[in-house]
């Protein structure tokens, strides 16, 4: 069945106009017709079934009926990840949805050499896949910010699971053994590594887990899938 | 450091032509010059350093220097995946390549809408994707099989992962609790899951380990490379 994600609140009755980018695709992709059904959530109300109301080239209406899924958040687990090429950054971001992260901080580090993307692009993937992936809410995207300056305004509380590639750290498993599940990020770095000195100051943070994604050289967007695993695994929604 | 699979055999001081497309790689994409230094190996004699002794436009030649690393195979673990749509199947197979799968096995499922794939093609980037994450020995892609014929001549003494998208098995990190590192393949099914037939069957399995990749629905690449990282880190070398 598909899923919508969209923007206004929702109830039993209620009326919804989609904009012209969702009701091109339910109209011309998908073929709906007056009367099919789908489901519909935004966030804040939980999942809703919904049909069709009217089937216009540039607006679809939807009517509301009723819920099927209350409302529910996953893990306070957020994605940092340096921006790395295009096509790998849009395949983080899909996974990072699907893997249930509740949002992915773009940073800039001494090796990445770029300093800015499509956030609006990201954001669509992102929506696209909590469509599919069949959560309640959707991942936000932050944009790029330098690693210094994000490390340095840190909060109090989350911890950091820092994926080093440098070889000494220990496995993520074993890091993450009797930690607790509260608010957590993971830190995966450019293809090119972390710098020596970027390295030293993330190990000497007292928030940061430096850890192991084994004995192979991961592309960023393979380690940042492993490590959203393991986390979940370990101290996230995976477990039961 | 460029690391290059190749066939030859290879010891001190062996002259080595290489293929055309490796040839045209080294002299117009790298731009190598002689004397050049890479890393050669053959999944047999372990990693050498090599040196370019002549560019040609169709062949270019080296020769074999020191050794580097001795051969080590890594754990024996199988990725079995059901034929899905090309581009996926691309980013599966190069993942178990940097994951350190032994080999890939493609199955025909009864919702699988493909018999067959370039075989030749997903072996080169398994080569490629093995060169670059700096493992001694390349996967295998064995063409496609039907599942019923695979399991039904399953080898003694290999296990299987099975991940059950229907929910109601344990976590893999459960299922697998004191299970032993022995052969052992990961089972992904396609897009649209496995029938309720095959299901059945699968779950009947001796050697089948049911397993779940946690609660919401994930793509078949984003599966496979989460089961692949699961297993490597209860049981393989992710562990130290």
């Amino acid at each position: 069945m598909i899923r919508l994600f969209i923007r206004d609140d929702l109830a039993a009755g209620r009326g919804v106009v989609l904009d012209e980018a969702q009701s091109r695709y339910l109209a011309a992709v998908m073929r709906l017709s007056v009367g099919d059904a789908l489901l519909v959530f935004n966030g804040r109300d939980g999942e809703w079934r919904a049909s069709v109301t009217s089937l216009g080239k540039r607006a679809v209406t939807l009517a509301v009926g009723e819920p099927s899924r209350p409302q529910a958040g996953g893990p306070d687990l957020e994605l940092v990840v340096a921006l790395v090429k295009r096509a790998r950054l849009e395949t983080i971001v899909e996974k990072a949805a699907e893997l249930g992260a509740a949002r992915v901080r773009l940073v800039v580090t001494e090796r990445t050499n770029a300093d800015h993307t499509r956030v609006d692009r990201l954001q669509a993937i992102a929506t696209e896949a909590a469509e599919q992936t069949g959560r309640l809410d959707v991942p936000e995207i932050l944009p790029p910010a330098k690693i210094d300056r994000l490390v340095g305004e840190w909060p109090q509380g989350r911890r950091l699971l820092f994926c080093d590639e440098a070889g000494d750290a220990r496995p993520v498993l074993e890091a993450l053994r009797g930690e607790p599940a509260g608010p957590w990020a993971v830190l995966i770095g450019p293809e090119g590594g972390f710098s020596p000195a970027e390295r030293a100051r993330l190990r000497e943070l007292p928030f940061a887990i430096p850890a192991s994604l084994g004995p192979r050289i991961l592309r960023a967007d393979t380690a940042a899938i492993s490590a959203l695993t393991l986390w979940q695994a370990a101290l996230g929604d995976w477990r039961t």
